[in-house]
């Protein structure tokens, strides 16, 4: 279903629709079917629905292809840019769409679970105990905008479906063809397994966005993946939360007693891995102890052959030889280099005196991303302690590649992004970041059912706050 | 220390350094005192100044009640708001003021939890194993905005500094010499035990609290306690989340198996225990098949009884003896009363033919505060089951008042509010609700302490992604 059927606030409207009606559809308890099998099957069927569409589905692509690859030859679109936009020519992505799509199918189901369980009171000889389940619930309905590669369409639906929300996503304008198509395969085959179609929508315009960024009765959570830009300007227009993150400044830090060969190979793989992501490594502070030793040349030379760029504060620039520095890839460092998340072979280099002044730089400059600290690996060990306590960005290495920064690599099984927020679900966030709680409350069976009241406990009934076993409420 | 000394932007930048200086401060590793301890014993200093310091707060609140006193005089003031404003004539108030403080002191902290930890990649013959350990940490800087109360600058001041958070407070302007005296006190007392006064501060105008909500830079969440309209304006205007409630519109569900005497006894106190809360009952839904049994009548008469105005559908109307609706205090109701949190005496009531049509009214009407149903206590409980299931409202009850949504009742300490967002915290939100979590990743040691990197990992390196024992990272 895509919006040019209806308007903007229609999509949010039946969206709402969908999710509230799927959750009465598998609210009903019945021992054959859990309603996570309903969502786990309509997913495999909407595995079945892509791969039998496939030639549908490829037209589409090829239309979206041809359309970019004009804007390349008229020097609108990078290159780069249109081949992400190709679902088939790349050998196993295709197949990788369809395993995602049954991958989550067989993750666990991240809803129903029982956080904990509490007695809140225990039964008199009038009325039962009461106790309080506080069990894991979908937010709602999602509102997903991303650009470019059409697979996330199916990931995110794959995810939304899981967790039981809806979801309304909003590809980048390159991949509508395809976007377009994805969705309806998708709505058709949830209908066939009998969920409501209205739980995976797409809409194709700015204009949609915008209108549905105000609509905070029917949307609970916006998740845009993109440019800084874009994921900013949301942030500025939504009425309603957002989860996502602007920026992926990633800093790293050499302690003055950091391993050579270790602290080597995890900054060069931080910084080359994959310079566009917004896990790699942008700034790199120095302990003035190691700037004039063999330590910070090696590590500055493992750098340049690898292609990197650096941006160096006087002193890092200065103790280099000029065999180094002649190439032309060393270069100062202005201040605007330490605020800079490049998404390229350029490093940002400063020397600090100290530890402190290190958490101090990135405490000032950091986006919260992921921050690391290279040291020795040997216990016990203040400094890691005092930097993994004192630093609270999303994620805080020791040792360890800032690109491991990453759901799949987490072992969540799948992302929908990584989110620098502060509340709710940060660092990458699987299906357990499309889920909130609810408290469900009842009055145990008892002999005399009297009422529960808060009034009573004003005189001389007490609470009992106990704890109880985490299990699913009976009824 | 308040707004008067500057811009609310300062406050702002002050509020950020403080949080990120007793961050580094209460990091550093120590067997004395550990940082809960810290922030507990700094909790206990403030207790014992704000008692030393009675005679300056019982002045300022005097100013407050004068003032009050006149508009109250002058017609611009309930008496109700006004007497709100008085901490020490009540008997006990100001000692549960400082009960307050050495209870949060005394709760478990809920920072450095370790949520889970999990073996990301085995030692190999080159390096140590890769580790993950999620573990809480604050949210940073908090917005607080509330109405009269000036208890709350303390209730609220205890919880941030607990949770290792910063706040920035703003209360009724009925109560700023009270909130601006309690603020300079408690911040002077952080000072004293040896961490920063601006980790709590108040600002007094309604101009500061627009220039704040555009500083997502330095502010991470608002938490705004008051009317619809002020948690509206909010929630439209912040940058930043806003974790709160602007309506209670709770809806309670009769079906045809409830039991009389549980059921009339707890739809009173929903109702009546206090009108005035956002957990108070506005509406109550009824199966058609009891309206014309003495089941409906019983419960009418109960409700009028205790003085509550009845707007009641033509059913439930209708099936009313005349002895009842002759009071003037049973009327038609009209469509807006099943809209409209009453906030007092008066429910609106509605019969449904079905559970389906109950929860398609509570799905459309209710604000996501509380919902309850009344059924049979017995098991098996299809209704309950689908009921709870289905309703994703932040409280779902069953024969239980709900009055029991409330941070007291459900154990959790204290509250700082109740949450119908769906994401971060809902319902009743304790001091959990102020705390994130951050991924810290650590190399293991190892004879051969290699590199940690990602690229090694699209070759012969497998992922584990192993559970391990939940404990704190060892350094």
């Amino acid at each position: 279903m895509s919006a040019t059927s209806g308007s903007a606030e229609q999509v949010a409207r039946q969206a709402r629709a969908a999710f509230e009606a799927s959750s009465h559809l598998l609210s009903s308890p019945s021992s054959s079917a859990s309603a996570d099998s309903v969502r786990s099957s309509a997913l495999l069927s909407i595995r079945t629905a892509l791969e039998s569409n496939r030639a549908r589905i490829a037209e589409a692509n090829a239309l979206d292809m041809e359309a970019a690859t004009a804007l390349v030859a008229a020097g609108k679109l990078s290159s780069a840019l249109a081949s992400r936009l190709d679902l088939f020519s790349k050998p196993g992505k295709w197949e990788s769409l369809l395993a995602g799509v049954s991958d989550v199918a067989a993750l666990p189901s991240p809803l129903d679970h029982v956080q904990w369980a509490k007695r809140l009171a225990e039964a008199t000889e009038a009325k039962g105990a009461i106790d309080l389940y506080r069990v894991t619930c979908p937010i709602g309905v999602l509102l997903c905008i991303f650009e470019a590669r059409p697979e996330v369409v199916v990931n995110i639906a794959s995810l939304a479906i899981k967790s039981g929300n809806a979801a309304i996503l909003k590809g980048g304008k390159e991949s509508k063809h395809t976007a377009a198509v994805l969705s309806s395969i998708i709505a058709a085959a949830l209908e066939e397994a009998g969920l409501p179609s209205g739980l995976i929508q797409t809409v194709e315009t700015r204009e949609d966005i915008q209108s549905l960024l105000h609509l905070d009765e029917y949307i609970d959570l916006v998740i845009p993946r993109g440019s800084n830009e874009l994921v900013k300007a949301i942030q500025r227009d939504a009425r309603m939360p957002v989860m996502g993150h602007a920026d992926g400044l990633c800093i790293g830090y050499v302690h003055e007693d950091a391993e050579l060969d270790a602290t080597v190979g995890t900054v060069v793989d931080s910084k080359t891995d994959y310079p566009a992501a917004c896990n790699a490594l942008e700034t790199l502070l120095i302990h003035d102890s190691l700037v004039s030793t063999p330590f910070w040349s090696t590590l500055a030379k493992a750098l340049l052959d690898a292609g990197v760029e650096l941006r160096c504060d006087p002193a890092t620039l200065s103790a280099l030889a000029s065999s180094l520095t002649s190439g032309g890839k060393v270069v100062p460092a202005v201040d605007a280099d330490y605020s800079t998340e490049f998404l390229d072979l350029i490093l940002a280099v400063r020397s600090v005196p100290s530890l402190d002044a290190a958490l101090s730089h990135i405490t000032t400059h950091s986006s919260g991303h992921t921050d690391v600290l290279f040291t020795s690996p040997n216990s016990p060990n203040p400094t890691a302690a005092k930097f993994t306590r004192s630093i609270n960005s999303a994620n805080v290495f020791v040792n360890v590649s800032s690109r491991f920064a990453d759901g799949f690599r987490f072992g969540l099984g799948t992302e929908v992004g990584i989110s620098t927020g502060k509340t709710h679900a940060r660092g990458p966030v699987g299906l357990d970041g499309l889920v909130i709680y609810k408290y469900i409350a009842k009055s145990q069976p008892h002999t005399n059912n009297g009422p529960q009241t808060a009034a009573e406990f004003n005189g001389e009934r007490k609470w009992a706050h106990t704890s109880l076993q985490p299990n699913y409420p009976s009824f």
